[in-house]
C-alpha cells in the first residue's frame, strides 16, 4: 500500500501501481472524466502512469494551467503526426506548449506550407483526434533513440538526444506516431475537439541565426468547439483593442523615425490622458504622505557604479555620454532610485522624521533591441510612477499595508477587478544568497505576509523568488480579454541603503540604516495606458475620459443654445465639447462614437423650446429628452461609482 | 558754421570747433554740469573735443549707460595712476569699464597686492580725484608710442600698439599720468567722489593661459558717496538673497557630486514650488488655447541634423549616445522644437485647424564647462516652459499679441513690474543673410511692432539683431536689486518649418508652410526660480508660497484647537501647517520667520477661549487677535492683489 496526499491535505491509501486516474475516480467519476494530467511529487506525468511510492498528487483539468499545458503539448504531437502524414519526409525538431496554444518547428524539406494549407492540416488533426488514440510513454536507451532518428536522417532529434544526459530516454506513442518526449500528456487524442492553426513563420534551429531556418507552425486547441469560437472572438476583439490601433484612432501618441524607435511622442489628447492619470495618483499620494521630487534624466557613471546598476546593465544599455573637454561620463538613468537615495542623503534625518516618501513621475531610458519594441508595452523611454519609501524596520508593516491600499485604490478606480498577488520570499536554506540581517528579513517578510492577509488579498507565496536585496509582492491583473499583466510591484530593499550609506539617527542617538521600499502602482505610464486601452477598448472610466459629453446640434441655428448647455455642463465640472461643424447629425454621431465619447447631447428645435437635451450614450443607448441637471446627476453618479474614495 | 542734430530732432547751428560741453550749455547750465561724455556721429568722445562738421550729437550724464561707461573708464585711469605711484615699476596692460565698475590688469613685478592694500589704494585714488585733473586726448605716431613703452619695458602696451592699424594713435593724459587710450572720458577726475575696490584675482594676459598671469583689480566708483553706500548695501542684500543660499535654507534644491555638477535635484519643497508655478502657467495656457504634449529627452542624431542644431552645437555639446548593437546614435535633446515639429508632422492640418499651440515643460540638456556652472542660473539640465505655435502668416499678428498678454500676466503675477522690451529686426540692407520671403518678414516684423505698440510696451527697436530665421522680441526685467535679467523671449521662425517640411492645406487647397513661434515666459524653471528667489528674497507672492500660514501653539494643551483652526483654514483653501513640537513659542516664531511663512497664528488660552487667533505677519507686523474668517479674508485679498486674472 502507498499513501497519496492530495492538495487539500487528505491522505488516502492505495495499492502500489495505482494510476492518477484511479485516484480521481476514488474521488468522483464526474471529476475523473475531466482529469487530463497529473503531477506526482513535483513531476508531471500521465493520468495512466503507475504510482509506486508515497507522495503528493495534484490532478489537473482543463481549468488548470498545467492541464492546458498537457492539452496543448499533446496537440503539438497531433500536429506533428498530421504534418508527417500530409508532407512525407518532413523532419521534426521541437514542439512545446506555450502560453496560448503550441507550436511545432519542422524542417519541411522540399515542401512548403502557407496559411491556405491550414484547413487541410486542421482537418487531418481532427481526424487523428477522433481516433481516440491513447498517449503512451515508452522508455528507450540512448543508443536506440539515436538509431531511430539516424535512420530518419533527423539531425535535430539526434542533436537533442546527444545533448541529453545518459539514462532513460522516453518516447511517447499515439496512433502510428512516435516522438521523443519527456511526458505530460492528456489521456487520449479524443479529448481534443477543436483545433485552429494561427500562423506560420520562420524560426532558426535553436534560435541561432547561424543554423538552418525551420518552419514554425503555431496553433491552439480546445476540449469544446465553443471554447475555440470564444477564443477566436477574443482574438478578434484583441485586434480591435490593440493599443497601437486605438492610440492612432484616438490621437493619443505617435512615433517618429527621426526621433527614434521606441520613443513615443504624446499628442495633446494622450498627454492630457497621462496628466489626468498622474493627477489622480498624485492626489492619492499626497493624502498618503508622499512628497514629490524632481531629478535629472542623467547621472554620472559613478552614481550607477555605486548603485550596482552599471555592473548589471552597463554593457547592454545605452552607452555613456561623454562631455567634450572634461572627460566626464554620464548615463541616461535606467532607474530613479539612485537619484532618490542622493535626495535622502542631502539632509540628516532622525527616526522621528521617517518615513520619507519621495515620489516622482520619472522618465527612464533602457535600451531594447529594435526587434523587441512593441507599441507602448515595450519601449526605450518610459515614465515610471515611481516612489521610494525610506523607513525604519519597525515602520515596514504599516508602510507595506498603506502601499497595498494605494495599489488597490488604483486598480479599483480603473476597473481592474480581477487580480492576484504573489509574495516572493527568500530561500531560507541558502541565506548566504541574500543581503541584510536575518532579523530584518524576518521583519520584512512578516510585514508583507501580514499586509497580504490583513488586506484580504488572493495571494500565493513563492519561496526563493525574492531578489537578493529583499522580498516583494507583485500583482497579476487579468484584463477584460482574460490576459494577465503584471502591475504594481512592491519591493523591499536592503541593498541600496547600504550602497549609498543611508542613515538616520535612532532614539538611541546612534546611526541606523533605513529600509527602502520601491513601488509603482502603474509601473510605467506608457505600459499602463497600453493595458488600460486594451482592457477598456478605449472606453475608460468616465472620470478619466478626455471628453465626457459632446453637444451635437442639428443645425447652426442652435449655436446659442449649445453654448448655454456647454456653460451649464462646465458649471457642473463636466468636460464637454460642442461639435460646431456644419455636418449632418449622423456624421457627428458616428465621429463621437469613434472618439468613444460617453454622452452625446443632441440639440434641435424641440430641445431648445423645452430647455432640454436628447441624450444618447456611447454604444447607442438612448436616455431620451432630459434636463442638463438630470444628465449632470447621471454623470456624477457614474463618476462616483468608478472613482473610488481614497482614505 | 556747422549743424548739430540732437536726439530729440532739434537742429542747432554752431561755429566750427564747438565742444559738446558748449552745446550742453546752450541747452542749460544745469544740464551742462551733469554732462560727462558724448557721442558724435557714432563715435564716443570727450565733452571738450572740438566738433568740426555737421552731425548728430548725444550728450550723456551719469544716468546713461554710456555716461557710466566713461565714468568707470576714467576711474580705471585713476586706479592705474594710483598703482604706479604706490608700486613703482608696475607695468600696465588694459583697464576697461565693465557692467558694474571697471578693472585694470597689471604686471606687479616684485610687488603683490591683497585686499588689505585696498584702503591705501582707494585713498590714493581719492587724492588724485580731488586734484580735478582734466583728461586730455593727445595724438601720437605709432613710432612715438612704441618708443615710450619700449623705454618702460612694457611688453603689453608694445604688443597692443603693434597690433593697431597704422594711423593716428591716441594717448590720454591727466595729472602726471599717461595711458594709451581710444577716448571716452569724463571732463576731469574731480567728478569721481567715491571709490571702492572690490576684489583682486589672477588673469592671463589676453585670456590665454599660455601667457603670463597678471593681477586684475576690480573696482567701482560713483559721483556721490551716497551712491556708493547704496551700491554696497545692494551687494550685501544680493549676498543675503543669493538663490544658492536661500535654496539651501528653504530646502528647495540640492546638488550631488555623484549625480553630477550642474544637475539640480529638487527637494520636496522645491518640487512643490515648481509644480505650483507650472500649474499657474498651465492654467493660463489652457485658457489661451495651448495643448500640452510630452516628448522624450533624447532623439536620433538625424533629428538634430535635420533641425540644424547638430551642426551648430554638436561638437561642443554632450556627445552622442550609442546603442550597444545597432549602431544608432542618439543625443540628449538641447531643445524641444525638433520634437514638436515631429508632433506637428504626425497629422495633416488644414488652415481651419491652425494655430496649433504645443506646450511642454520640456527638460533639455546642454553642456557647460564645469567652471561656468552657477547655482540654478547656469546648469547642464533645465526645464523650459516651452511652447511652439504653428500658424498661418496671417495669424501671426493675433498670436504675437496673445503671447505678449501671457508674458505680461506672468510678470504681473510674480511681481516683476519693471521691464523693457527689445524688438530685433533684420538688416534690410543685407536681405541675403535671412531665410524666408520678403513678404513674410514684413508680415512678421509688422506683427511684432504692432503687438508692442498695441500692448503699450516700453520698447526699443534694434535693426540687424534678428536671428537669420526670424525677428524676435525679448523682455529685460529689472529685479528688486536693480539687476537686469532677460526673461520671456518670443521668436518667429521660418527656418524649422522649412527644414522639417511642415505644411498645411490652405483655403486654395494647396500646401503652404506654417510659421512657427517659439516662446517661454519663464525661460527655464531653474533660472526663473533663481531670479524669483533673488528678486523676492524668498518672500514670494502669497499665492505661490508653499505654506501660507503656520499655527504655533503656546503649549501642547492647544493641540485640539490648533487642529480645528487648521481644518477651518483648509476649508478656505489656505495652505497651512501646525507646528506641533514641544518648543518655546520664541523658537517656533524664529523658525517660521526663517522659512518665510507669511502668517503666524499664535494660539494660547485666551485665543481658544474666544475662538480667535493672534496673527503675526512675516517680518513682525502684528494683526492682533482676529477670527480665522477675518484672516482668510486678509489672505484672500492678498492673493487677489498679486495673482492677476488671465483673460
Amino acid at each position: 500500500m502507498i499513501k497519496i496526499t492530495l492538495p487539500d491535505g487528505t491522505e488516502k491509501k492505495f495499492d502500489k501501481g495505482v494510476t492518477p486516474l484511479d485516484v480521481a475516480k476514488s474521488i468522483s467519476e464526474g471529476f475523473a472524466r475531466n482529469v487530463i494530467s497529473a503531477n506526482f511529487n513535483g513531476t508531471t506525468l500521465e493520468t495512466t502512469s503507475s504510482l509506486n511510492e508515497d507522495g503528493s498528487l495534484i490532478l489537473y483539468t482543463w481549468n488548470d494551467d498545467e492541464g492546458k499545458k498537457a492539452f496543448w503539448h499533446s496537440s503539438a504531437h497531433i500536429l506533428a503526426q498530421a504534418l508527417e502524414e500530409l508532407y512525407p519526409g518532413v523532419k521534426l525538431s521541437i514542439g512545446p506548449a506555450i502560453e496560448n496554444g503550441f507550436y511545432y518547428d519542422i524542417d519541411l524539406g522540399e515542401h512548403s506550407i502557407s496559411e491556405k494549407d491550414f484547413k487541410s492540416i486542421e482537418d487531418k488533426m481532427i481526424e487523428i483526434a477522433r481516433g481516440k488514440h491513447t498517449f503512451e510513454m515508452r522508455a528507450a536507451s540512448k543508443a536506440e533513440a539515436l538509431d531511430l532518428y539516424r535512420s530518419q536522417d533527423n539531425e535535430y532529434k539526434v542533436e537533442l538526444i546527444e545533448n541529453l544526459e545518459d539514462g532513460t530516454i522516453t518516447f511517447c506513442d499515439h496512433s502510428t506516431f512516435t516522438d521523443l518526449c519527456r511526458g505530460g500528456h492528456i489521456p487520449n487524442t479524443g479529448i481534443v475537439k477543436a483545433v485552429k492553426l494561427l500562423s506560420v513563420a520562420g524560426a532558426y534551429w535553436r534560435g541561432d541565426e547561424n543554423n538552418k531556418q525551420l518552419t514554425r507552425i503555431y496553433g491552439i486547441s480546445f476540449p469544446k468547439q465553443k471554447d475555440l469560437t470564444e477564443y477566436l472572438n477574443l482574438l478578434e476583439e484583441a485586434k480591435k483593442r490593440d493599443h497601437r490601433k486605438l492610440g492612432k484612432e484616438l490621437e493619443l501618441f505617435t512615433f517618429s523615425q527621426k526621433v527614434g524607435q521606441g520613443l513615443p511622442l504624446w499628442l495633446p489628447k494622450g498627454a492630457a490622458l497621462r496628466e489626468r492619470l498622474e493627477n489622480f495618483l498624485k492626489a492619492a499620494q499626497k493624502k498618503a504622505g508622499y512628497e514629490m521630487v524632481v531629478t535629472p534624466h542623467i547621472g554620472q557613471k559613478e552614481l550607477y557604479v555605486t548603485s550596482g546598476h552599471y555592473e548589471k546593465y552597463g554593457a547592454d544599455s545605452f552607452q555613456p555620454i561623454l562631455t567634450p573637454k572634461e572627460g566626464e561620463e554620464f548615463l541616461l538613468k535606467p532607474m530613479n532610485c539612485p537619484h532618490h537615495c542622493e535626495i535622502y542623503n542631502a539632509m540628516p534625518f532622525s527616526y522621528k522624521e521617517l518615513p520619507k516618501r519621495y515620489a516622482e513621475f520619472g522618465t527612464v531610458y533602457r535600451y531594447e533591441q529594435s526587434g523587441e519594441l512593441h507599441g507602448l508595452t515595450r519601449v526605450r523611454g518610459f515614465t515610471q510612477d515611481d516612489a521610494h519609501i525610506f523607513c525604519t524596520p519597525d515602520q515596514l508593516d504599516k508602510e507595506f499595508k498603506d502601499v497595498i491600499d494605494l495599489v488597490l485604490y488604483v486598480f479599483g478606480s480603473l476597473g481592474f477587478e480581477n487580480f492576484k498577488a504573489q509574495v516572493s520570499l527568500r530561500d531560507t536554506e541558502n541565506p548566504e544568497k541574500y543581503i541584510g540581517s536575518d532579523e530584518n528579513w524576518k521583519k520584512a517578510e512578516d510585514a508583507i505576509l501580514n499586509a497580504a492577509i490583513d488586506k484580504g488579498l488572493d495571494y500565493v507565496v513563492v519561496k526563493g523568488e525574492a531578489a537578493f536585496y529583499g522580498p516583494k509582492l507583485d500583482f497579476m491583473v487579468k484584463d477584460a480579454l482574460g490576459r494577465n499583466w503584471q502591475l504594481g510591484t512592491i519591493q523591499v530593499d536592503y541593498n541600496l541603503p547600504e550602497r549609498f550609506d543611508l542613515t538616520y539617527k535612532g532614539s538611541d542617538n546612534e546611526l541606523h540604516r533605513p529600509v527602502m521600499i520601491h513601488r509603482a502602482p502603474f509601473g510605467s505610464m506608457e505600459r499602463f495606458i497600453a493595458i488600460l486601452l486594451e482592457h477598456t477598448g478605449g472606453n475608460f472610466p468616465i472620470w478619466l475620459m478626455p471628453t465626457q459629453a459632446i453637444i451635437l446640434s442639428i443645425s447652426e441655428k442652435y449655436e446659442k443654445y449649445s453654448q448655454k448647455v456647454l456653460n451649464l455642463l462646465e458649471k457642473h465640472e463636466i468636460r464637454a465639447l460642442v461639435d460646431h461643424r456644419n455636418e449632418t447629425i449622423g456624421k457627428k454621431i458616428r465621429e463621437a462614437e469613434m472618439n468613444k465619447i460617453p454622452y452625446m447631447l443632441i440639440i434641435g428645435e424641440k430641445e431648445e423650446d423645452e430647455n432640454m437635451i436628447s441624450v444618447r450614450k456611447h454604444g447607442g443607448e438612448e436616455l431620451g429628452m432630459i434636463s442638463v441637471e438630470t444628465l449632470s446627476e447621471v454623470i456624477e453618479n457614474e463618476i462616483n461609482k468608478t472613482l473610488k474614495t481614497f482614505k
